[in-house]
């Protein structure tokens, strides 16, 4: 059958992916959620039409918000999740033997719901007993926190919606505040082709905030362009100097000791966003 | 005006940016060549309907072929481009001072001309002196010369209608010969998400003919799943052992001494293609 999903990805930019069946869809209070079963991604989480997951490419984007700030943590005890309901940063989160605790702050209960049921390979952590879910707004939960969490890790949506508020600067000032006395957070910061502005002024605002601020880069590609950033603020580790050889195996397809440091090294272009 | 141009880049997987307006359209002997005016990319060198280069992201693909390698080699002198008849890495190459000679040998001279009559941005270096336009069949040139170029470089389109035989283990073979005795060659070739089959087999192909065989990676946003991969074949140098000291400032705006490195950090799932 000729049926396809297409996502505009800016305005004047499509994807579009063949569709076997859509496997379930519903509007939630927050946003339209759908689940479709793609010829080449595998299953596919898509948020207001926007694709936010699929169970082929789904490793890239959370063994990269997960590792490379779990390991820049000497030793994460506590951490939080903002969004990712689907599950598969917690997935990460817990290969982790010194994490004790995850909170898993997600607003919309209808995503988590759905990955428990139609995305088994990415929601199976959801299960696991070191990880609460809160359904709440990750912006209030954060802003009634001080001083609890070891690594916070903002998996959000596109900042349109319900995702708007948690790319602003007085969100990371709550976040520094929610954090312990070395903690450290990161974002994942959207398109260096396609949002230029809004990634110099996140990584400007987050350097006011943190002595340690730093992009790095992976390549998903069902993300607009294929490359995409992340944006990390430490108050005190800095991701660059963690020692290769103290970051375990994690049976991982795209992080691994070496590309912990290459995902930091920006091509000219990014790198002066920064300046 | 609500015009899109679509790629479908995998069986599965369609690209599509909005339209301006078609600048040029030719069925030339060997290809549908055109050229046309997006509103995210700028104009776009399409042939048999892919997307070859953009104005916007050309820079990404066109540093990476030409700097990886020529950087490689202590002192290319006389190059050799198989297909790039948009001038892009030519344009890269020239800034070189040791390169005396580039031949490009394109199999269309109609490619040639439309890149110079619609893409000056990309094609200026065309009429650059050392440059030498040759329309032929690549294969056929490179069959006919022995111990000829120091660096020759395959700017194909896909491995499909004319470039087909570029991505052959006999072609390879002609490309060694065609070198001197410390030359090296480097082929686009393809993605890691949707073209594994293929890039195992060329790395088993050159690594069977070059004591030195590496993979490197770049992101264009143009090209299916943003990611793409090169593969380097080398009599004596190794791209690995480069000093970045010796690596000269090319104006460049996604490579640089840093990138070159890490350029070849390969994610495991890439790394694995190569075993």
């Amino acid at each position: 059958m000729g049926l396809w999903f297409t996502e505009r990805q800016t305005k004047n930019l499509a994807i579009s992916c063949r569709v076997k069946k859509t496997i379930y869809s519903e509007e939630t209070p927050f946003q339209e959620l759908a689940v479709i079963d793609t010829l080449e991604f595998g299953r596919m989480l898509v948020l207001d039409n926007v694709i936010q997951t699929t169970v082929k490419d789904e490793f890239v984007y959370h063994e990269m918000i997960a590792h490379v700030a779990l390991n820049t943590h000497p030793g994460p005890r506590r951490v939080l999740v903002v969004g990712g309901g689907d599950g598969g940063t917690v997935r990460e989160i817990v290969k982790h033997p010194s994490v004790e605790r995850v909170v898993l702050c997600e607003i919309d209960e209808k995503v988590v719901a759905a990955a428990k049921d139609y995305l088994p390979e990415i929601s199976h952590a959801l299960e696991h007993p070191k990880v609460e879910i809160a359904v709440t707004d990750g912006i209030k939960h954060v802003k009634e926190k001080r001083g609890t969490y070891d690594v916070i890790i903002i998996d959000s949506t596109d900042p349109v919606g319900p995702a708007e508020g948690l790319f602003s600067a007085a969100f990371y000032q709550d976040v520094a505040m929610a954090l312990r006395e070395d903690g450290l957070f990161v974002a994942q910061t959207e398109s260096p082709f396609f949002n230029k502005e809004l990634i110099k002024r996140i990584f400007k605002d987050v350097s006011g905030i943190f002595p340690v601020a730093r992009l790095f880069l992976a390549n998903v590609p069902t993300y607009p362009g294929g490359l995409w950033t992340f944006t990390m603020g430490s108050k005190k580790h800095d991701p660059l100097t963690v020692d290769q050889a103290n970051i375990k195996d994690y049976g991982t397809k795209y992080y691994s000791p070496e590309i912990h440091h290459a995902a930091f090294i920006l091509p000219p272009f990014i790198a002066e966003l920064l300046k």
